[in-house]
């Protein structure tokens, strides 16, 4: 017999996916309540596609190998077609997109939220799958597309809870650097990439750094070298002067860089966008600290083609070991007018902002100091089996006003009762035994308050005999004493 | 250069993938919402487990070959471990909780939604992705535990929006079925699962054709032979009286239940269990037309080990081609006490309920005679490009007052503008252009009665010079005529 047993399996998720509990998902389900509203108030309409998509249209098929690339979780279908799992929210709109172009209603407004899955090593706080939130405009090419993606960011993460005073979103115009450098003579691609790449480590390294970068190279503290891209002293001076263009209000900052870029006609279109960017976000009462123009962001990204945004978190939070946490980016976009020609062999113009949502929880949490904790249900305690019936009809009058209530369901004594409420952070327990049947009363323990005394009083047996925090009371009063020491544990 | 660009993909959603837009998407969260506030009263706590899951957890591997089973869609991990995407909310559940069950608040009450994917042939209205919305107690062996999953599929389908005439949670216990059967003497797993088949076709085929196909078997109309299950007469009357012992109350079914089944220990105890079920049904006030005790309910799955539940919407509706639809089953469970042990080798008892929710989703458009249709947001038409910052303001105004609205991005002129605000199914469009800034006003146009009017005006032509449902008021009063206007909408 012993060898038909098929061997037990070990019970484990799989490496880089996560279980989440009712407290980070009422997090999560709260952010992307908040968001919708704000893109639904805007006429986003919502979309969702499936998981997969062919693994062509991900654009993450290498051409010379038989496999996806790796990055993407792949398989193959039974008539031998590629399917990967979408590791964005943007290749999916652009497949949808391209397929109903005739069809839709143009310009194509909508956001979507929903898992995205990457196939990467996973390592602590990484994770394989996580959620993403995005509103896309495909088919403008007005700028004020992009102040609209803007404004909704900053309306966003405010709507999720984070105070103004912690977030801004930045913004940038790929037209700027690249009309720069194009008037420089810097045209050769490898060069450019070497200079978006200083112009990112700004942050880090400081001027003085970056310049280093710009020109010859840059030596570490370890000794590392790291080439630069080699750009005459003119030209590095030049690309300083554009990353320390940034000004206390975004028509300044304009002022500052028509003067550092002046002359390149590339330059000139990025500077006219961003001023009816700016004259657009003015108008929608966007404030001056809640999107700002900082000519030194770059975004990894190769498909955007003009404006760039992304939202900073400024907040300085201690971790789980004491450490201090500094969280980057929340969020992040621009404008990519070549992602549905891939499908059309037509430029179409199309611009958005996707949000992390896991990350904004994160920083919610620790805005708060912690995350919150959902608090439990009232407990019906089960003390008695014949009573069995007495409990689902108090447990139903409490539902019926409101109350979130469980009868307890196990089998475990009155000890382990009051713990499992305890776990649960239930506000209170019900404790009906035949003395209650019989004088018509319910006796009502508020756990928040036997909690608080317990803590305060040195001899625990005086608090195991006094039942602190509990009232006997008529059973018509049920549902009123329940209620007050609900709301007062809310 | 040629050969260097790739070939453009076409632009398809994997087969048996659905891309779902707003309409679809709203009623879908309005179910998931309802439903999940009926679990929370009841104290269910939220879980999110990850798409994937280890092919070997999962329970779809077969030992003796070297890939998961068909069914699912699974792939080989870079550590050479086969996962596999989740294919109903149930298996992830008992993963987890195997795999956190010392820390774990006892017994474990979850409620979980999202998509499962099953890898089988597409075909129409059948996908390979679906969403699910599950809630299941671990850990308790109570039929009370049985009673509040029933209760609370009952008070979900409500909460979502159907008629309660229109569904019905049908109720029955493995263990009668399977103690009538062991005291007639049939003990074969095959014969066995021969009755249940046959008793499952009651629906169908009549008594006369159970009849047949508990005994020696059924020729059908086109004379095709169904072997039957080959019991002795007297057992055949006894699985008939059983399936049949249906009656007008959960306690009249009881009743005649224990004359049909008496006598067997394993039909004793499922006896026992309903009437306990019975007793908190009633207690929690749920109504004999929304939880019947039907012993004809079989339900495929062989997991099941006791109560087994069905929900079976009786609406009759006529399809998109004017055929007539029937419903059938909308969702299920039942106890299954088996699952959990797959992973730790002890037995825990389980019991839960799976809502169908793009079922429900069909059954509910079905019940209102068609689908919602979302409102589009106003729309502030673009005329004039020196305007834009006024389009931009008057949004702001209209959102701010909690008005959906949209500035017109797109290049077209004011015929297509209308059109596209028109197919948004919006209810208004502002209109200004010059002469309205010079005189301080906003023109409106009521969109709805626009469409009304132009229906009944016979003369085009003097339609499209009338302005049909057009006004044009002061600018400060903007809000308050839009608002009257999406109000009449609404």
């Amino acid at each position: 017999m012993t060898e038909d047993v098929p061997p037990r399996p070990k019970a484990r998720a799989p490496r880089g996916f996560q279980d989440r509990r009712a407290d980070a998902l009422a997090a999560e389900r709260r952010i992307l309540a908040a968001v919708s509203r704000v893109y639904e108030s805007y006429g986003f309409e919502h979309l969702d596609t499936g998981a997969f998509e062919y693994a062509d249209a991900l654009g993450k098929f290498l051409p010379d190998a038989d496999r996806p690339n790796e990055g993407v979780f792949a398989l193959q279908d039974d008539d031998e077609q590629w399917m990967a799992l979408r590791y964005d929210l943007t290749a999916p709109l652009a497949r949808f997109a391209a397929e109903n172009w005739d069809s839709l209603s143009k310009p194509f407004r909508r956001y979507a939220y929903g898992p995205v899955w990457r196939n990467e090593k996973p390592g602590p706080g990484r994770y394989r799958e996580f959620l993403q939130c995005d509103a896309d405009t495909v088919g403008s090419d007005r700028p004020e597309a992009d102040a609209e993606i803007i404004a909704m960011a900053v309306e966003g993460y405010a709507a999720a809870g984070l105070p103004r005073s912690a977030y801004a979103l930045r913004i940038n115009n790929r037209k700027l650097l690249n009309g720069l450098l194009t008037a420089a003579g810097v045209v050769e691609s490898g060069q450019k990439l070497a200079v978006l790449r200083a112009v990112d480590k700004l942050d880090r390294l400081g001027p003085q750094g970056v310049v280093s970068l710009l020109g010859a190279g840059r030596k570490d503290e370890s000794g590392a070298f790291t080439k630069g891209a080699g750009l005459a002293s003119a030209a590095i001076d030049s690309v300083l002067a554009f990353v320390e263009a940034g000004r206390d209000t975004r028509v300044a900052t304009l002022d500052r860089l028509s003067e550092v870029i002046g002359g390149s006609a590339e330059g000139d279109e990025g500077l006219g966008e961003l001023a009816r960017i700016s004259e657009a976000l003015g108008r929608m009462e966007v404030g001056e600290d809640q999107a700002v123009f900082d000519p030194s962001i770059v975004r990894g990204l190769e498909y955007y083609t003009g404006a760039v945004f992304e939202a900073d978190i400024s907040l300085q939070t201690v971790g789980e070991r004491g450490e201090s946490v500094r969280f980057g980016s929340i969020g992040g976009g621009g404008r990519y007018d070549d992602l549905v020609a891939r499908f059309t062999g037509q430029k179409t113009p199309a611009t958005g902002f996707s949000f992390g949502v896991s990350r904004l929880a994160a920083a919610l949490a620790a805005a708060d100091g912690q995350g919150d904790r959902q608090r439990g249900p009232v407990v019906v305690l089960a003390l008695d089996q014949a009573l069995m019936g007495d409990y689902f009809a108090i447990a139903r009058e409490l539902r019926a006003a409101g109350l979130p209530t469980e009868v307890y369901l196990g089998g475990s004594g009155m000890r382990a009762q009051m713990k499992y409420a305890d776990r649960r952070l239930s506000p209170a327990a019900v404790i009906v035994g035949g003395d209650e049947i019989a004088a018509g009363t319910v006796t009502i323990k508020d756990l928040d308050l036997g909690r608080a005394l317990a803590a305060s009083v040195a001899d625990n047996q005086a608090w195991r005999e006094g039942r602190p925090g509990q009232v006997t009371a008529p059973r018509g009063e049920l549902v009123a004493q329940v209620r007050r020491i609900v709301e007062a544990a809310a």
